[in-house]
Formats: structure tokens, C-alpha cells, sequence
């Protein structure tokens, strides 16, 4: 059972577990750089300021994948009793790895909940934002039951449905699934500034295909470099489809043009 | 002042169209090759059946942009009480230009609203749908004042906010703005196919990226055909945004992922 837990970082997700973990009746510890969200979640009664001085039985380490790794090194001393460490980074082997390598695989379950949207800071976050979404969750070689049953609880508690999903698998999956959206949103963004169009002149269907351009680029940067090399052939793939259906604008094959239209259709699974 | 109207094509567009004048007052009347919408238009009140017996201040086209041209072709004998000739479609150089060749440019104006979204057809058609869009009323060389004013009338009153274009300029911006998103879409969903990635799979960014690949494969391969010499342009540019996002990427240049992640964001909008 999850009594306590210091999450670091009150960004979106970070914010929205505080809230909602403190709605649920855990004694919620908040830390992190933004010390104003630090204080408004203890003004609003979500959450303590984390000293450290009393034990807790969960650490979240909601930051950015590359300061969750430092942040992982900078704390280790400090979570002997701690029952579960874990994160919410977008990829896991880099911070499962590190877990690892630090001596506390065994306390080590990696979360990645597919939850939140294109903002971000503490303004953003809310309560019911896990409700109903995937989380998967990346033991490491050596993540004991016990502790990879209480990240369960602690995701279920708040809504979420988690996953149980290796590392490797998640990266490479979610170089697809996640990561490259998101290439593809950015590289739009991008050619539309360059032709002078702007985001009020597009349509509902360019504005959904531009959303996530809005997302931060620091953590964007982070994740897109942490997995660079399962993120590469999914760019290249992305190329190579964007080659094609060009071809079939320039010859003007419509037969062509309403295959590759009719194959995106019949995987987004509307047919008619 | 529009009394009358006739709506070949009772589509989303179509649908939307003769729900929205019929709640107006405007007599409307339905054609089309969908029978079955047009009995259901007629069963629930919203139009009578088209038979060109009664005179109609208004014909709107809500077929396809190819469609149209054709219809128009074996309409223009039956349309000489008619003050208004549109069309809904989303270029409009050939359209405008048919117009003018067939000798009914002093009646005719382009239309293009920006409503609707990747669902297609009479059941996908409401109510409202054009509240607040914003329509591009293109005219011909040869549009006279009355013409683009009931174009305007028939716009406005359904809620609407039109927005004069010529044609050239509006075929070089929506190439841009609306088929280059609709593209990139539909390349994502075919990559993502390819490498065994389903649409569940995704959480809520990679959906709104890939969420117009669901649109109507017939309709784009002819917006794209009809197009391609401004779509083939944008789709390059696209390319190199991709490019150089690899670069990046492969580089493991963070300070320039951020920089081309940023600059996507600052065009968003949404800068912290």
C-alpha cells in the first residue's frame, strides 16, 4: 500500500499525479526547480515541500529524461527506505540502464503514462488526467515483485491501465508511436513558418496535424536524442512515404494517389 | 436575398449546407447521386428532391473538385434563371476557370469553407458545422457585384466568415495550409502501418497528427491531382524539415534540436 510520495518536478504530469495521488489520500512530498509550483501545491494542500526528513514510500521523478538520470545520481543516497523509485519519462532504457548501473534496479520500475497534451508547467496540470490512459512500465533485470506491484498501485489508483512492456520494446515502439509524430508535427510547423502561412489561416485537419509543434522543446530535444537511434529509421520511413505519395502528385496518377490516401484511411480504421 | 436553393451533393458539406438554410427559411432542394440521402433529406423536411421544375436564386456543387467541373458541364444548360452558381471544393484555379469557359463566369463564385473534418457523408452532416469558419469566396474574371454579394449572403447567414481570394493565391496558400497537412498525414499513418504500430497504440499527439489519414481517399486524390503544381513545392519543403530534424537527430546536437523544436513552437503560438 502507498501511504507516501515525493514527486519531483510539479510539471503536467508531475502536478496531475500530485493532485491526484493527494485526492486519494497519499501524503504527497513535492521538490523540484519550480519553486513556485512547489508552493502553490502546498498552499492549495496537495502537497508538502519535500525535505527529505520523513520517509516516503514512492519516489517520482517527474522531469525531463536527461535531468531525471542526473537527478536519479544526485538522490540515491538518499531513498534508502524507499519501496519504489520510478520516473515518467518518454523512454526507458537510458533511465532503466542508469537504475541499474546505480545499484537500485531492484526498487526500479520506469512509467511512461501516454497522458498529457502539448502544454506544460504546473498551470497545466489537473486532476482525472490518467483516468483511462496506458502507462507502460519498464522493470529493470533485476526490479523485484514488490516493487513493480506497487508502481501498479500507484498508476491504478489514479485511473491509469498499465503495461508491462521491456525497455527495448518501449523505445523502439514509441520511437513510432510518439516520437515520430512528433518529428513529423515540428517539420510542418516548420515549413508552414518558412512559407509565411500561419496556424489561424489552417483548417480543423491542419490545426490537429500542427498540435503537438506546441509541445516544449526541452524535453522534445531530450527525448528525440535519447532514442535518436530507434527514432532514425523512423524518420527514414517517414521519408521514403512522403516520397511516394509525391511521385503520385507529380504524375498525376489519381488511381495511385487514392491507394496511398485508401491504405492511411483503412489503418486509421474509418472506412467507410 | 436567397429564397432558394438548390444542393447537389449531400455530403458532410452538402448535408451541413441544407440542414443550416433550411433552418434559415430558404427552400432548399437536394440532388445527388446518394438517393438514399436525398429521401432522408426529404423525410425529415430539411429539402425537397431537385427536379429543376421550380427556379432556385442559388445552386451550390458539393460534390468533389473533379465532380464539379463535370457538373457542372451538364448542369450549365438548365441554370439560366439561377443567380449564383458555388461550389464547395478546396481548389478553386479550375473550377473558377471552367466557370469562365462555359460563359456562366458572371454568375459564378468559388467557394471554400473551411468546416468539416475527416468523417464524410450525409450521416456525418450537422447542424452548425459552419458556425464561425471562415469560406473563401473566389469570383472570376467576370463575377458580377449581385453574384458575389448572394455569395456572401449565403455564407453569413449560416454563420460563416467569408473571405475574398483569387483563386491563384488561394491554391497557393491551401496547398500549404491544407493539403501539406493532409499529406503528412497520410505519410505518418502509412510509416506507422508499415512498422505494426496501430492507432491505439498512440496516445493523444501521435492521434491528433495522423487524424485526418481517416478523410475520404476520393476527395484528396483530387484535391492533390488538381493541385500538384503548388502542392509539389510544399511537399519539398517538407521534406527538408525532415531532413533536417535527422540531421539533428543523427548528430545528437541537442542546443539544435531545441532550436528547430522551438522554432516549431514559436510558430505555434504557444511560447511559455
Amino acid at each position: 500500500m502507498i501511504e507516501s510520495a515525493a514527486i519531483i518536478g510539479l510539471g503536467l504530469i508531475g502536478g496531475s499525479l500530485a493532485r491526484d495521488l493527494a485526492a486519494k489520500g497519499v501524503r504527497v512530498f513535492a521538490g523540484g526547480r519550480d519553486e513556485a509550483a512547489v508552493r502553490a501545491a502546498a498552499e492549495q494542500g496537495i502537497a508538502r515541500p519535500l525535505t527529505w526528513n520523513e520517509p516516503v514510500d514512492v519516489v517520482v521523478l517527474a522531469v525531463p529524461v536527461v535531468a531525471a538520470r542526473e537527478l536519479l545520481r544526485e538522490l540515491v543516497g538518499r531513498m534508502e527506505g524507499v519501496r519504489l523509485i520510478t520516473d515518467v519519462g518518454s523512454t526507458k532504457r537510458s533511465i532503466v540502464d542508469a537504475a541499474e548501473q546505480m545499484g537500485i534496479g531492484d526498487r526500479f520500475v520506469g512509467s511512461h503514462p501516454l497522458a498529457g497534451d502539448h502544454r506544460s508547467g504546473w498551470d497545466a496540470s489537473r486532476t482525472g488526467l490518467f483516468e483511462g490512459a496506458r502507462v507502460y512500465l519498464s522493470p529493470t533485470r533485476s526490479t523485484e515483485a514488490d516493487a513493480l506491484e506497487l508502481a501498479r498501485e500507484l498508476w491504478t489508483m489514479i485511473g491509469a491501465v498499465p503495461e508491462v512492456m521491456e525497455a527495448a520494446e518501449h523505445d523502439r515502439r514509441l520511437a513510432w508511436a510518439s516520437h515520430l509524430p512528433q518529428a513529423a508535427s515540428t517539420a510542418l510547423a516548420r515549413a508552414l513558418a518558412e512559407a509565411g502561412i500561419a496556424r489561424s489561416d489552417l483548417g480543423c485537419g491542419g490545426r490537429d496535424v500542427t498540435r503537438v509543434a506546441g509541445s516544449s522543446p526541452e524535453m522534445w530535444a531530450d527525448i528525440l536524442a535519447d532514442n535518436a537511434d530507434e527514432v532514425l529509421p523512423a524518420l527514414d520511413a517517414l521519408e521514403l512515404e512522403l516520397r511516394a505519395l509525391r511521385r503520385a502528385v507529380a504524375s498525376g496518377d489519381r488511381d495511385l494517389l487514392r491507394q496511398l490516401l485508401a491504405s492511411g484511411r483503412n489503418w486509421h480504421g474509418e472506412q467507410p
